[in-house]
């Protein structure tokens, strides 16, 4: 007779091994960290006892769920708003308030009451990608769950990186300070291919292959980004993330709601898994994913409950069933994803997902003792029949709340008894919550329309918009003779790649407070070689106020700068944005695209119109993601200003606006 | 100051009212059965007083969930058989097992389960469509929710009623013993279209209105049925309903997965309101109800958990959430059906549904107190924001689950407090499902493979299966002169409408077990005038074994019959059945279909062929759906037998199987 630490003895064992055993009056023996028996009560009982034994008659014992996609931290944007357009709703609320309110302190509060959650709806692992992430790690660790954890990269500064470069670094300290954590899996979260550079995606599977973690990214949530990527790059999402050599590392991908066959193929061959979350893709419209197309194709698919922003709760039974369902309808075939299909989703094939499948999924001896003791004997589980074998599953599934979780162990500690968290405070948690939302229900709305939120909301709301560059790297020197220009194009280094002629004519929507932004409407005549006009172009552009520093004595400007379309008249614009002034400039625009020493750049040679002086003024920039190609494309623009001869005190500090907005007010 | 029965005080009073008042710090006044007054905390202390005051401080008080369609008994079969295709789930299982276990005592421990179990999910009054009626009427009423309850009504023989006509005397009995009660609206239920003929909508529709109460029925729910429709009668299901003048009558009618714009347009003009059952509709692959174009035609539309059996449980919360969130996918946009209106959907917009809309729906003066206590400060709410007057419908749609109704009162009285049931004793309760359950268990397999079950599921897996009509009204008589007929064929009172002859080869599958009934494969060759194959058709025929009566010496059969087309060879069949005896008996058979007395019969005149005797037989048959009907076509039988001089003790009561059987084991 071995003594162990923990039994449980009695209820329905459902191991969800290979051979999908399940047994009656069952039991489990834990020991340490891990499961050492799993078999019938009576055969467990003949050789193991244990100072702790807990009877389990009346319930299922299965494997703790595996939660294979989240943001868990945003449990603190629950609900913020809802039944949104998603780009109204990511740029115009998420987003914003995330710059703004995301902290460590965020973060830490985020999470604690998102495992808190996670716990009583039976989770014992989870995948996640949000900021901060190392803050995140602490605090899964010390409640005792286990994580995949993700830092999220993103082309555009974020609440915790000014730059992805700088992501990057923080991700590569953040792994290094974790990978060895018996719960803790750090990883590299590039947040999706729309919001990263093919390099920064290159640099980023390097990251995780050079220390072995795993890579989290969205793919394909929704078909726009499809659409964008073939009219971006020729090519779909999942080829052009191959082409990055991204799917080298190990790849759990997001969503993948509107992959193809071909995509399936690539994913499989490179042993990507994916996580699909239902109620997220039907809450925010994304669509089905093709979820028996997938397993088909041999994909080995988990289920996530996505952030609670999106969803709005971390409950893996809903999820569980909602697959179930949703994928019926889908293949239209009722007998689509049955029960015990959505059970291994959630548990070991959604372990192995997260690329845990050898320590967790399964109730197997060997493997960590993660898993949860669930209420049978409910009403709504009334009656059970036992003829078919497979109604256990249809029982978990279809008939089984969240809140028939009894018990949860991970890693062969308690975390949940009775209901009770034991690991967490939660009336002290549910206190700060309330605390935290008192205090963004009254920044929120002040934040949301003094800050650039308004504006930017409005802007939004007409369609179409797009977020430019981060980094803008530009000199402005004022001139007299445009023929100086010509020195530098005529420069060995300097190839010239096309030249474009245009009139410009810019109103400016300007509001009371600067840190409202601007709005530009831009129309652009463009010019042919006789001086007439060959296409017009309208477009709005949104800038949030600079951050500048200097680099070499070019400007470096960082901002948050959207663009859009203007397919309505300029007369609806003025109206729409109530700005509080207006103001008109209209230059003669000369621009070449240039490469200088295999570098892209831009020179304009602008002259003003409708203004007494008829002034020049030669520009010379660049736009990148990256900052330390900013950094970079700043010393190439110092060489080109040595090659035409002009000093940093020639220099003009002020955009057109500045040199031009007194006494031009509309 | 007035006295009042209960004030509940504090919390956030959702009103769902015209003006979608909510109150914060809000409180209710109950007196007798009604609301007396709703508002803030401080104007109702200010004018009531009550000896039962609850305090609702960190809860949500909203009007009592409207289940716009169930089928409540049927938790009973919660789990039996799931993942399936519809036509095995519901021939193969479901309609079986009903025919064996429905009784008054199923329908009794069934409802109690069901509301059970709906009561702790927050709903208050539900439509329901089911067998034995007034037993769930009495059943409900004890409890003491609120009922719109139908009496099903099939064309064929159903587990209550051996004919429609039998099932409408009893819906009419049942109409006249619960029309005053004040928690049960009597309803007539026409299961569906298909289920029905045009005759038996016609008298569903009279029985209605002459008692004013609501039709309810199941419309366009599979694709399959707009189809078949248009096939049958040359259009869609709904002009085909209408045809009937089922929609003179007050009708809710269930599902409406496939209507398009026009039948939108005739239900909204007939005030036929709807409901929407989300889980039932993606789990059974039935598709995706276009609720959102529902809604922009003003029709009333309400939400419905459909039965458990396809469901599989009664929980409002999760068919709420799930409405708002398919119907941005199906929409292709997330502001579609948003949280408000979800609420909407399963409260006051529910009770219209239901033609409730004056009594319940909505917490405001006059209605009655049928409301419930949600707790709003757990975990999956937190935090909670404020600044989105929204913010509260989300929080409820989103977020909230059922598990967290706290309080349910129907009618000015207490159904549950702190989650304990009070007119419902559960733990006895649960034993009586675990003591069914084990009945069931112990009988199903060995019911459902021994009785028809297998054999017509094998049937069923083969795809196409119809039922035919029920009643079958026959004569045959041995004869030896052929021309017999042409005395019959000749009378004035016979017009004939169609002439054929056939080959036709028949190979009868027999099991050891009588009870499991018996498949024919038959070859039909049609012959032309010369006598040569002009076209052959083969199909399957299932029969359970007969119940016989005669009327007027004429042979009455009532039997379930099932036709398929045979589209593979017959060794596939014979191999497949695995029958005990296999049969061939073959004849030709000339056939007229003639019209007496204005009413269709088949004569048969049959020549044995491949037998010694070469014997021949005249058979006069008909089919109907109607018992009444059947009873009328044996009278006109039995005239037709007189002009042709044949007496009763010369009928053949043996079929041609019975005849022949015997030496010929195949």
């Amino acid at each position: 007779m071995e003594t162990v630490k923990t039994l449980l003895l009695g209820g329905t064992v459902v191991t969800m091994n290979e051979q999908f055993d399940v047994f009656e009056d069952g039991a489990v023996a834990i020991n340490g960290h891990q499961i050492v028996a799993v078999g019938t009560r009576q055969d467990i009982v003949a050789r193991y006892e244990a100072d702790e034994v807990i009877e389990c008659d009346g319930k299922f014992i299965l494997p703790g769920l595996i939660n294979a996609h989240t943001h868990v931290p945003m449990t603190l944007l629950r609900g913020l708003a809802d039944d949104l357009r998603l780009d109204v709703w990511l740029m115009g609320y998420v987003m914003p308030t995330e710059r703004e309110f995301v902290s460590e302190e965020f973060c830490r509060l985020g999470t604690k009451i998102g495992c808190a959650e996670m716990i009583r709806s039976g989770i014992t692992a989870f995948a996640d990608m949000y900021y901060h992430e190392a803050i995140i790690a602490e605090t899964t660790a010390q409640i005792g769950m286990r994580g995949v954890l993700g830092q999220t990269i993103l082309r555009f500064p974020s609440p915790d990186s000014e730059s992805y470069e700088h992501a990057l670094a923080y991700t590569r300290k953040y792994i290094e300070e974790w990978r060895n954590h018996p719960l803790i899996t750090p990883a590299v979260a590039p947040h999706a291919p729309y919001s990263s550079t093919k390099d920064m995606l290159k640099q980023c599977a390097q990251l995780a292959m050079q220390y072995d973690v795993p890579v989290l990214i969205h793919i394909s949530e929704m078909k726009q980004e499809e659409d964008d990527s073939f009219d971006q790059y020729g090519m779909r999402v999942v080829p052009w993330v191959k082409s990055s050599g991204l799917l080298n590392a190990k790849v759990l991908a997001a969503h993948c709601v509107h992959i193809n066959k071909g995509d399936m193929q690539t994913l499989y061959e490179s042993d990507t898994t994916v996580s699909h979350n239902p109620t997220s893709n039907l809450k925010l419209a994304s669509g089905i994913a093709p979820v028996n197309e997938m397993l088909e194709n041999k994909l080995t698919v988990g289920i996530g409950t996505d952030g609670p922003a999106s969803n709005n709760d971390l409950d893996m039974f809903e999820e569980m069933r909602l697959a179930a369902i949703l994928a019926k309808t889908a293949a239209n075939d009722p007998t689509a994803l049955p029960a015990r299909q959505a059970l291994l989703m959630a548990t070991r094939m959604g372990a192995q997902a997260l690329f845990l499948g050898d320590v967790t999924g399964s109730l197997e001896v060997g493997k960590y003792a993660d898993l949860i003791v669930v209420d049978a004997d409910t009403l709504h589980n009334s009656p059970k029949f036992k003829r078919n074998t497979d109604a256990v599953y249809s029982q978990i599934i279809y008939s089984t709340k969240s809140t028939d979780v009894a018990h949860v162990m991970c890693h062969g500690e308690w975390l949940m008894k009775n209901r009770d968290l034991l690991t967490i405070d939660v009336p002290h948690l549910l206190e700060e919550a309330r605390l935290y939302a008192e205090k963004v229900d009254a920044l929120v709305d002040a934040f949301l329309i003094a800050h650039e939120g308004d504006v930017l909301k409005k802007l939004i709301a007409v369609g179409g918009v797009e977020r430019t560059e981060s980094f803008e790297v530009q000199v402005k020197v004022r001139i007299t003779d445009p023929e100086i220009v010509q020195k530098l194009l005529k420069t060995y280094e300097v190839e010239i790649l096309r030249e474009t002629h245009y009139h410009q004519y810019d109103t400016f929507f300007l509001f009371d407070a600067p840190e409202m932004g601007r709005v530009r409407y831009r129309e652009d005549d463009k010019m042919d070689e006789k001086g007439n006009v060959a296409e017009v172009r309208a477009r709005l552009t949104y800038t949030s106020p600079n951050k500048e520093r200097s680099f070499n004595s070019a400007i470096l400007l960082s901002r948050s700068r959207f663009i859009a379309p203007a397919d309505r008249p300029l007369r609806f614009y003025r109206e729409y944005f109530q700005a509080a002034t207006v103001v008109n400039l209209s230059k003669d625009r000369r621009r070449w695209r240039i490469l200088y020493q295999d570098v892209v750049y831009f020179i304009n040679l602008d002259r003003m119109l409708d203004t007494d002086s008829n002034e020049m003024f030669l520009e010379i920039k660049s736009r990148t993601w990256s900052l330390s190609d900013a950094e970079h494309k700043a010393d190439g623009i110092q060489r080109m200003l040595s090659v035409l001869g002009i000093a940093p005190e020639d220099f003009v500090y002020k955009d057109y606006l500045e040199i031009y907005q007194e006494g031009v007010v509309g």
